[in-house]
């Protein structure tokens, strides 16, 4: 039977689901405003913001609501926590796609990071988008099978990540030090966007399953 | 009166406190590698991070058993829920500490920073292990008015963080590109650091005062 608090339980989830949207947008929006050194794509970014504040605030305090006045156990208790994690972790993918619309901004006539890595930061930007659509699905599927996926989607921006890296670490760099500067703190925004997309999916798996995996908040450990 | 659960709920409290300690000695040995190239210091980190790990997942399988089996409410609740969602900002405090180690480790025998940004380096250290030791302080008392001040160290790191980036960015920076980007992610870990014990700190607020003050758990928004 479908309770009153599984109906908002769903509400709450779904409210989850178009904020992992508006990340997804967001980070789509601030990618092509890099590559393009595009001010007004940029702004776009930045002006949407304060909504993704409200969003997270009110999800957050509906799911306090619903554990405090509905005292749920078991299943239930564990489904609210996982949803006031997840949203935690889609704020803070909506944080780091607004910081690489300020760098956009930032640097605005020119463009943060040298052609020559551009493709690099369209791939990173691609998998971030694709890993929103995920996690956005995986939200309200509650499928493990399906948030065992988005770690493969992580894997791929670590090496992309790497590889950035190793391209900014070669003698053979030939643009400035500012421009490396940038490109190292953006190659990073791309990287835990991706680390928190894995969180929510690790979240999901624990929920279907019951397994930790080791650690379910805690995040796998990655250096730069 | 104190009630079982409440014997509980201290020493889940007790053992963050504990974890904040190590943390802090994490970070104090963390800084004195990057700034001597110290390579058994920073090993010496590396290898204590495995017990973090171990003292996190413990932690957060005692308050998830806590909440299960005892469904305390209203203040107990949030309490617990504080506590889970603080030994998450610890452990990534210790995992911050665990990768300027790595950093360390990867560029000797050789500094990963040039010497005349090590002052900064320096005092970022020594803010970062009084965090420590303040979250420390307040996840034992919850006292909201030295939560408070995590914010003013979190100020102190923030200023810091900027003036690195104006010396990275600045035309008469003479070092290499790779020590650049080594710089540039460097510093991003202690500002992250501090960022996380201030939501410690914005946390212990929430619950002595029951005030968000706007987001209880979402951050405040910095660019580098």
């Amino acid at each position: 039977m479908r309770t009153a608090f599984h109906h908002q339980l769903d509400a709450l989830r779904r409210s989850i689901a178009d904020m992992c949207d508006l990340t997804g947008t967001a980070m789509a929006q601030a990618t092509e405003a890099l590559l393009g050194a595009d001010i007004v794509l940029a702004e776009g970014v930045i002006s949407a913001h304060p909504d993704v504040i409200v969003r997270a605030t009110d999800i957050e305090n509906d799911a306090y609501t619903l554990l405090l006045l509905q005292a749920p156990v078991a299943g239930d208790l564990r489904a609210i926590l996982a949803s006031l994690q997840n949203v935690a972790d889609v704020y803070r993918m909506a944080a780091l796609a607004l910081h690489v619309a300020d760098t956009v901004r930032l640097r605005h006539p020119c463009t943060a990071i040298p052609d020559d890595i551009k493709p690099y930061f369209a791939e990173m930007g691609r998998i971030a988008v694709d890993l929103s659509r995920n996690a956005r699905r995986v939200v309200l599927s509650g499928n493990a099978e399906q948030a065992a996926e988005l770690a493969h989607d992580d894997d791929a921006m670590n090496e992309l990540h790497r590889l950035v890296f190793t391209i900014l670490m070669d003698r053979k760099w030939s643009h400035s030090v500012p421009a490396a500067v940038d490109s190292t703190l953006l190659s990073r925004y791309y990287e835990r966007f991706a680390d928190h997309a894995v969180k929510v999916g690790q979240r999901i798996i624990f929920q279907a399953t019951g397994s930790h995996g080791g650690q379910p908040q805690l995040e796998r450990h990655h250096t730069a």
